[in-house]
């Protein structure tokens, strides 16, 4: 298989080494282990950090995507089947990643954590959206359902940020309003349907009461895209009573504390949380990919940088930097 | 307009005296003022403590009941037409109480807080249909929406709560667990569906735990119906994560603060609120009438006592000591 993989998710993770990381990626299937169904040698497949395994309550259920057998798990370094490592260099067994390891020409990978695609579809492309893209996206499409012509609220205008303001943009919003405190994220921005800016550092006070002067008591929905626990409480209390939908995507350090009135709930707002944006991964991803075939899901915009393989600490670099919004690392160069 | 009352909400208000309280009743239009669309003499209605203007973004959408003109005001002693009261007694203005005062055999109420009910309806049964049996019904049906065979957890057994209960039953959830401090309730609950009972002071954890080890990791719905702070957090942290929405009816004290990690949220609960059950007031009472005229919804066996206005505060016992769910006070005897 081989993948062009996107970098993050490399910082802060136990540490299990050595291990080969990367997990937002794209790639052809090479060869099928005994037992698999339903893929086959030379389907191109999106591998995803988390899974479907087809069978637990998660996946039954209509409403979850949290699969119980193949639910993201940082800890683990090994497959499920004999929980053993397929890596190794010179007898040393080498750990998995989040059960992708896409910074690799070939990988191996649970069926029930690849998504089947369009094989049409440009990988070195699409390949950006089995994690963020869709995860933003889905926040928006799947989550906070906003109207056509309603007001949406973005926290945060990083990759995620800009995909729930690209999810906001296909729902037809008519006012997509952004909130960072980094005002060069502006511009950028702009391509992706926000259309109103926030810095809450130009504010004497809180960022939610500014949101409710500008919408006339507060936004339609709003989602959570930085994991800040204070973005996370302005994100719920932003909204508007009788009908607001607040969305929380960002991950915040395990100690913090979401903390509100009771009454920013009783008069009617509605908070929730998500996971990969609430899409199914093997159910769902296609039809994230054939958004894209059609065109009405624009993805180009969100790949600022390209570089090979041999160059991947460059990626590393503009990603610290905070330099554009996603960098492609093709494995074939 | 004659009125059968029910006797809560008399304490804890902001002094306004002299003042007729009263607000969950029913009655027949007596005469209709000026201007008024949509009632005429004879019509049988439920006065209602917070109202619909039918103008306003609140009655315009179609996600809220929460109008902007009539929402519930209890510091309001008079007519919002010409900010005078309509009682007086030797001269002396009486207030009004949330528009309604219906401790009295005839009352002045706009017209936006009137729904016109079916007028085959028992009036001295669905009276209780005007405020809390409603805001539980409600909650259940058109907030926490339970599937078919689901599992549902209710805080507080008192009215409200039951109410809920009823929804859950109405909704054909399979199990229904009552969750009290008092034992007493749980025999009563029996007859609204409930069949499953967790007292938080027979455990040494936290009663979410216990519900979630009942459950398989969480009931799939959940409603707080005693405005106890921490049992406003249990209720959310009970529910299963993918899929479980937690319904808080319960109004807690002004100083309590909504605490919870935010992994509880992002691993796919939701969180809402509600104000009436979402029911829009004259837009969708009339429809509860009729579920019960069909007998869907049963009424009766929350009115457990019943008095002639004359010894009213026999009712305000009743209530006190915690005796019974609904005393009907009937205006005419």
């Amino acid at each position: 298989m081989q993948s062009y993989s996107k970098l993050n998710n490399w910082r802060g993770q136990t540490p299990l080494f050595p291990r080969i990381f990367g997990h937002e990626a794209s790639g052809i299937v090479e060869s099928v282990g005994e037992g698999v169904e339903g893929l086959e040698v030379g389907d191109h497949v999106l591998p995803v950090f988390t899974g479907e395994c087809g069978d637990c309550a998660h996946c039954k259920s209509e409403e979850s995507n949290m699969c119980d057998l193949l639910r993201i798990n940082t800890d683990r370094g090994v497959m499920l089947s004999d929980e053993k490592p397929r890596f190794s260099i010179n007898g040393t067994p080498i750990n998995h990643f989040v059960g992708t390891s896409t910074f690799s020409e070939y990988t191996v990978i649970h069926s029930g954590c690849l998504a089947k695609i369009n094989p049409l579809a440009p990988l070195d492309i699409v390949c950006i959206l089995s994690c963020g893209i869709t995860t933003g996206l889905g926040a928006t499409l799947n989550v906070a359902k906003p109207k056509k012509g309603s007001s949406v609220a973005i926290f945060g205008l990083g990759a995620v940020g800009l995909a729930a303001a690209e999810g906001a943009r296909i729902s037809g919003a008519s006012r997509i309003i952004g909130v960072d405190r980094n005002p060069k994220r502006f511009e950028e921005a702009k391509k992706f349907g926000v259309n109103e800016f926030v810095n809450p550092k130009d504010h004497d006070k809180p960022v939610q009461e500014v949101i409710a002067e500008m919408t006339n008591g507060g936004a339609d929905r709003s989602i959570e895209c930085t994991g800040n626990i204070n973005a996370m409480i302005s994100a719920f209390e932003c909204v508007h009573d009788g009908w607001g939908v607040a969305v929380l995507v960002g991950v915040p350090n395990k100690d913090a504390v979401f903390m509100t009135k009771p009454i920013n709930l009783l008069n009617e707002r509605t908070l929730k949380g998500t996971f990969f944006g609430n899409y199914k991964p093997r159910t769902d991803l296609p039809s994230v990919v054939e958004m894209y075939m059609s065109k009405k899901l624009e993805v180009e915009k969100f790949i600022t940088h390209r570089v090979p393989f041999s160059e991947i600490n460059k990626a590393f670099d503009y990603m610290i930097r905070g330099e554009g919004l996603r960098c492609i690392v093709s494995m074939e160069e």
